[in-house]
C-alpha cells in the first residue's frame, strides 16, 4: 500500500490534496442551513466512513457478547428489538472538525465546521444487555469492535474502539437499531451501533460486531495511534485520548449564498441571527457573537431535545449595514470552557472548536 | 460579492482551492461500494446543492402553473397527491461528475467520478397536470422554477430551468413527492421536484414553485450561461447545451481500502468484479473491464430496476496476480457511443465520461 509514500505529514500549502479531495468527495457535512432542524433528516447528517460501508448478511449477523462476562451472548436483530427500547436525541460531531483550517493543515478527511448533526438514536443500552451478560468484576474495558475493515497508518484492521466499563456502563450508551424512527440506514451503520452521548463520534462503533470485556487496556490503532493529541509526534509523545465533544455554536449563515464563494449577500435592517450549540462535557450556559471588531454580545438561549443534543440560541441585536461584514458566535458550557478565536494547532487536527466565521455582504440601502 | 474577485478560472496547480473545499464538504458523492445496492439508500445519493435547501411553509407552499395555459392552476401536495401516482427508478448523474479530473481544472463542485445514483421517484406525469392546464399551442418551452435563491456568476436567482413542451410532455418527466417510497427529504427537493428520466441531474428541478409555458426560449443563467459546453470562451462561443447523460460504467472497488489513499488491497487468486452502467441516450449494449494495459474484455450484463436506470454488469475474468494493477471499466449503449480513455476538456468540466481507473494492491501469494 503506498499511504506511507502518499505522505500524511502536515501542508502548508492552504490547497488541498487528490487524497483529502477523494474523502471529502464521500464523505460530508451538515449543509449549515440544515441547524434549522432542530433534528437533522437522514441525508444531511455528517457522516465520516472510515472504510467502506460493509455488506452485511442480516441472516447471518448477530451481535456477539465475549470475553470477561459470565455468559457469552448472541443476540439477533429480533432478540435486540424485543428488549425495552429506549430513543434518545444525540448531536455527533467528528473529531476532526475544523481540521482543514489549521495552519498547516493535517492530511486526512478536511473538515471545516460543518461534522455535525443530531440524530434520534433508538435501541438498547448498553448496560441492559450487559447485565444479562455479567461483566466480570476483572473486566476493565469493553471493546466495541464493527465490520468495517480497512488499512490505516500501514496497519490493517476491523475498526474498533474501548470504553472502560465505566465510561459504558454508568452513562447512557445505545446499542442503536434505529435513526429518526427508521431502521439505521447502511451509511449510519445497520443493523446495530453503539451510541456514546457526549463523546466524539468516533465513539460510536457501526457495524457493530462484537462487545468484548477484557482486562487489559485495549491497544487497537483506533485507540493508541489514532484518536488521542499530539503536540508534534506521535512517535515521542504518549499523547492525550480524545474523548468528549469541546463546546461549539455554528449560526445559520443568513440571506443567501454565493455559489462558489458560500458568502453571503443580506438585505439591510434587522436581521436575526440564529443557530445551534453544544458540549459533550456539560450543559450550554451562554452564547455570544460577534459582528466584525465589536464586542461579544449575549444571544438568547432556546430549547434543546435532549440533555445529549445541542441547545438552539437566537441574536436579534443585529442590524445589517451595508458593507462587507464577518459574523461569528461562540457558546459557553457550565465547566467554564469556551472557544477561542485561533485554534492551538495539534498533529492530527483533533478537538478544534475555534469560532465559525461567516463573511456577509450587505446590500446598500434604499 | 467576492464571486469575481475569486475566480473561476481553470486550474492547473492539481490541488484544491479553499472554495471548492467548501462545495465538496457540503456536497457528496456516492461512496462507490454503494454501487452494490441496485436502489440507492437515501443519504448516500449524490448531492449537489447550488444555493442552500430552502426553508418551505408546506402550509402556504402549492404549484404553480401558469404562462401560456388555458388554466392556471395552484396545486397543493394534497392535490397532487390525489392524483394516481407514478413510481419509476431513475438514475441521476451530475452533469460536472469527472469535473476534478480534467487538466486544468474547471473550478467549480470538484467532483471525480462518484456523483450519481438511483432512486424510485413517486409522484404525477407532468403531462398529466400540464393536459389540466392546457398549454397553448403557441407554447414553446416549460419553465421549471425552485424556490432556492442565490447568486452565481454575479446573478442574482432563483434556480430555474426550461424544457421544449415536446421534451417535457412527450417522455415519462414526472413531478416528485416521494424518493424511495417517502416523502422527499428536504435536500431532495421536499415538497416537490421535477424528474427528467436521462437528462444530467441539473434538469431535476428541486423544491419546485412553478411551471410556466412560455413563447420564446428562455434566457435563464442556468440555460444561457451556466449549463453549455464551451470549447474556450463563454464570450465568444454560444455553447452547446448540456441533455443527456453520456453512457458510463463504474466498478465496486474490490477488497478493502486505505483510509487516505483509499487504494484497495486484494487478496491473490480470482476477484469477481461488478457494478453499474448508465447511459441516458440508449440502453446500455455492453461493458468491458481492462485491467492495466491489458485488452478490453467483455463483462456479462445484468437486469436493471427500469428502462431509465442503471444497469448491473459482472466480471468473473480477473484472476488476482500479486503487485499494483489498475482496473478499468466502460460502457456502451445503443447508439454507439462509449467512454474515452482521456477527456475531451471543455470550460466548464460537463459530461465527462473518461473511464474510472481503480488502483489495486495485490497481496502476496502464500
Amino acid at each position: 500500500m503506498s499511504a506511507t509514500a502518499a505522505g500524511t505529514e502536515p501542508d502548508a500549502s492552504g490547497r488541498i490534496t487528490p487524497h483529502e479531495l477523494q474523502l471529502a468527495t464521500r464523505n460530508h457535512g451538515l449543509p449549515l442551513e440544515a441547524l434549522r432542524h432542530e433534528i437533522t433528516p437522514v441525508g444531511m447528517h455528517y457522516l465520516l466512513i472510515h472504510y467502506d460501508v460493509p455488506a452485511v448478511d442480516t441472516e447471518a449477523w448477530a451481535l456477539r457478547v465475549t470475553g470477561c462476562v459470565e455468559r457469552e451472548l448472541a443476540l439477533t436483530l429480533d432478540d435486540l428489538r424485543a428488549r425495552p427500547k429506549v430513543t434518545i436525541p444525540v448531536t455527533f460531531e467528528c473529531a476532526g472538525n475544523g481540521r482543514a483550517r489549521l495552519e498547516p493543515r493535517p492530511i486526512s478527511q478536511p473538515w471545516l465546521v460543518e461534522a455535525v448533526g443530531t440524530g434520534v438514536w433508538g435501541g438498547v443500552p448498553v448496560r441492559d444487555v450487559l447485565a444479562d451478560a455479567g461483566v466480570a468484576a476483572r473486566a476493565r474495558e469493553l471493546v466495541f469492535t464493527g465490520l468495517d475493515r480497512g488499512v490505516e497508518g500501514g496497519v490493517e484492521q476491523q475498526y474498533a474502539r474501548s470504553l472502560s466499563v465505566a465510561d459504558a456502563l454508568e452513562g447512557d450508551a445505545l446499542l442503536a437499531y434505529e435513526l429518526n424512527g427508521l431502521p439505521l440506514p447502511p451509511q449510519h451503520g445497520f443493523p446495530l451501533r453503539l451510541v456514546v452521548p457526549g463523546w466524539y463520534g468516533m465513539t460510536n462503533v457501526k457495524w457493530l460486531a462484537e462487545v468484548r470485556a477484557v482486562e487489559e487496556p485495549f491497544d487497537g490503532y483506533q485507540m493508541v495511534t489514532a484518536y488521542r493529541l499530539y503536540r508534534e509526534s506521535a512517535e515521542r509523545e504518549e499523547g492525550v485520548p480524545v474523548q468528549r465533544m469541546r463546546p461549539r455554536a455554528l449560526l445559520v449563515p443568513p440571506g443567501i449564498p454565493d455559489f462558489l464563494t458560500r458568502e453571503r449577500l443580506v438585505a439591510p435592517g434587522p436581521c436575526p441571527l440564529e443557530g445551534r450549540a453544544w458540549s459533550g462535557r456539560a450543559r450550554i450556559t451562554g452564547v455570544d457573537v460577534r459582528v466584525d471588531d465589536g464586542p461579544w454580545q449575549a444571544a438568547a438561549l432556546g430549547p434543546q431535545p435532549g440533555p445529549y443534543a445541542w441547545r438552539a440560541w437566537r441574536f436579534d441585536g443585529w442590524v445589517a449595514e451595508p458593507g462587507t461584514h464577518v459574523l461569528a458566535c461562540r457558546a459557553t458550557d457550565a465547566t467554564g470552557d469556551g472557544q477561542p478565536d485561533e485554534q492551538d494547532w495539534n498533529l492530527k487536527g483533533f478537538a478544534n472548536n475555534a469560532v465559525q466565521q461567516v463573511v456577509v455582504h450587505v446590500r446598500p440601502g434604499d
